[in-house]
C-alpha cells in the first residue's frame, strides 16, 4: 500500500525522519508492506510538494531547516505549493515546539486532521496547548492521531498506555521523562561537581532544550507528563496544573546528603490519585538506591506504570536524540497503516 | 461491537480470565466501545455454549477445570456441544501446555483459525512446537493471532517487539524471562539460603510450575526467547536449536564469587547475531551489579531489546501470576478489536 506522507518541520528531527525513510524504504515496504512515499515538506519560508514523492537523496543533500526546503524548492523551481493544497496520507509534524501557544504546528495539525489527514505529532507544543481540542478534533474527523515522539521519543511510554495496558486501569505513572536532567543529577553524584559544571557540560554535548530552563526548571518534563497522564488517567489537565519544581536548587550538598542515606536524587514526574482527584507534579525526590528509578542513569528516561490488574510495569531506555525521535515517528506511521 | 468469545481451558488462568471479563465488561464497553460476551468454554471433558453469553456470575460459582464446567452444564442442561461447532470471533487458549506435543491446545488453534476465528494463546505448547505453522495458517485464512500470555505475561514483550519497535531492526533481546529462578536466585543471595532451600520456599508460594525442572532447568525460559526470537528476529527455530543451561548446579559458593566481583548471578535467556546467524541460549550468567538486569529482583521478570534506530529499550515488572496472565489476554482481544 502507498502511503504518502507529508513533514512540517526539517530541523535535526525532520532531517533525521527524512534521513530514516532513505535508509529504511525498501526493508519497510518488505516487512510491512507499506511504500512510504514523502511528498511534502512544510517550513515557515516555503514549502516543497511532489505528488509522485520528493527526491530523498537530492533532500539530504540540502541544508537542514528552511534554507534546505528553499534550497530543494530552487533546483525543482515547479516545487512552491502553499501547505493547505497538499495532499497526503499522514502529516509529520516536527516543527519547532511552542508550550505557550502552540506555534506554527497548532495551524499544521488542525488543517490536517480537518482534511481527514492522520496525524504523528512529534513537537510537543501543539498537543501540549490543545490536547483536548486536537484529539476532539481528530475523532471528529475520524482521523488518527499518535504521538510517540512527543511524549520520551524512542523510549515507548504511549504505546504502554494504549497497546500493552489496555483494558488495565492505570493508578498511576511516575517518570525521568527528561533525558538532560537526569544526565546533571547522574553527573554530580558520580563526579560531585556543581549543578553549574554539570549543566555547562550538557549544554557543549549539545543535549539541552534552545532555552536550558525547558530542562532544567522542569518544565519538559511536565508537558510529557501532562501528555501521559491526559491519555491515560480520564483528565483533561492544562499545564499550570501541574506543580513544577526543577533541579534549579539542587546543590551538591543536597547530592551528598542523599548518597550517605543510600538513595540518589531524581527529577521525578509523577500522576497519582488523591482521593478521586489526578495531582501531577514534577519535582526532585531522594529515592532508595534499590527503586527501579534509581537504577536510570546519564540521559535514559524512564515509567512506571502501577496498574490494577498487572502490577507495576517500569519501561527505561531509548536513544535520547533526533535519530530516536525519527524512528518513534516512523513507528506511529507503520502502526497507522496497520490499524 | 460485540465480540463472541470462546474459551479453552478453565484452569487458574482461563477462570481469572472469566473473573476479570465479569468484573471490567462495562469498563471496557464503556472505554473501547467492546461489549466482550463469552459464549464459550472448552474442557477436556466436556463443553459449555450459550450463543447469547454464558451466565458469568453462575459459571464463577462452578469449580475450576472440567469439573466446573461440567457443573456448570448440569445445571444449564441443554448447553454441552462438541466444540468444533462453537461459532466466536476469538478463541481464548489456556488450556495446559505441552511444550513437546503441543497438546490439545494445538488443536482447538489449528481449528479455530481454518474457521477464521482469530486466536489469544496464553498457553505457549502449540506456539513452542508449532510456531511456523500456526503463524502461516493465521496468515492463509486472514486470521489475527496474538500470544503476550505465553511470553512472560503481564510484562510487555511481544508489544514492545510488535509496536513500539516497528521499523527498528532488533539487533539482540536479553531477559529475565522466569519469574520463579529469578525468586530463587534473589533469595539465595539475600538470605544466603542454598537453592532447594529457596526452590522449597518458591514451591510453598505455589510459584513453581507442575514439573519444576521446567523453571529450574531453564526450559521456561527457553521456550518464551523463542516466541520472541521467532517473532522479532525472522527466523523459525525450534525448541532444540537453543543451547539451555539452567540454574540447578548454582550453588551458594557462585553467589558469593559473584557477590564478592560486585556481580549477581541470573538466569539469562539471550538472542543475538553471530555473524548472520541467530544464537540462542539460556544460561545462568554473573552480570555486574548496575547493570540493568540486576536490578530485576525477586519474582519480576524483564527484558532488554538492542535496536538500530531506537537504542536499547529495557521493561520489567508486570504480575506473574494467573491475574496478569489473563490481563494480558484481555489486552490482545482489546488490540485484536481495534485492528
Amino acid at each position: 500500500m502507498n502511503k504518502k506522507l507529508v513533514l512540517s518541520g526539517f530541523g535535526n528531527v525532520g532531517r533525521e525522519f527524512v534521513k530514516l525513510i532513505y535508509e529504511k524504504k525498501e526493508d519497510i515496504e518488505k516487512e510491512y508492506g507499506i511504500n512510504l512515499i514523502l511528498c511534502g515538506v512544510i517550513g515557515r519560508e516555503g514549502c516543497i510538494f511532489e505528488d509522485k514523492g520528493l527526491d530523498l537523496s537530492l533532500l539530504l543533500k540540502c541544508d537542514k531547516g528552511s534554507k534546505g526546503i528553499l534550497q530543494y524548492g530552487k533546483i525543482n523551481n515547479d516545487s512552491f505549493y502553499d501547505y493547505p493544497v497538499f495532499e497526503g496520507d499522514i502529516l509529520i509534524e516536527c516543527s519547532n515546539s511552542d508550550i505557550y501557544n502552540g506555534g506554527a504546528a497548532l495551524n499544521y495539525i488542525f488543517n490536517f486532521i480537518k482534511r481527514g489527514i492522520d496525524v504523528v505529532a512529534v513537537s510537543k507544543g501543539a498537543l501540549v496547548t490543545n490536547f483536548t481540542n486536537i484529539v476532539q478534533l481528530a475523532k471528529e474527523n475520524n482521523v488518527r492521531l499518535k504521538y510517540s515522539g512527543a511524549t520520551a521519543a524512542a523510549l515507548p511510554t504511549i504505546d504502554i498506555g494504549y497497546y500493552s495496558l489496555a483494558g488495565a486501569k492505570i493508578k498511576s505513572i511516575i517518570g525521568i521523562l527528561n533525558g538532560t536532567t537526569n544526565y546533571i543529577l547522574t553527573k554530580m553524584e558520580k563526579e560531585n561537581v556543581s549543578i553549574d559544571e554539570a549543566l555547562e557540560e550538557a549544554i557543549k554535548k549539545g543535549i539541552t532544550e534552545r532555552e536550558n530552563s525547558m530542562d532544567i526548571d522542569g518544565i519538559d518534563s511536565a508537558c510529557k507528563l501532562l501528555l501521559l497522564a491526559n491519555s491515560f488517567m480520564k483528565i483533561e489537565y492544562k499545564l499550570d496544573q501541574i506543580s513544577i519544581e526543577g533541579i534549579r536548587n539542587i546543590g551538591i550538598g543536597d547530592i551528598n546528603k542523599a548518597k550517605g542515606e543510600n538513595k540518589v536524587i531524581k527529577l521525578l514526574s509523577k500522576a497519582y490519585f488523591n482521593d478521586n482527584e489526578v495531582v501531577l507534579k514534577v519535582l526532585p525526590e531522594a529515592v532508595d538506591r534499590d527503586h527501579p528509578m534509581a537504577s536510570i542513569k546519564g540521559t535514559n528516561k524512564g515509567v512506571i506504570f502501577n496498574t490494577d490488574t498487572m502490577g507495576e510495569i517500569c519501561v527505561f531506555g531509548g536513544e535520547s536524540n533526533p535519530r530516536g525521535a525519527a524512528a518513534a515517528a516512523i513507528k506511529d506511521v507503520i502502526n497507522i497503516c496497520r490499524e
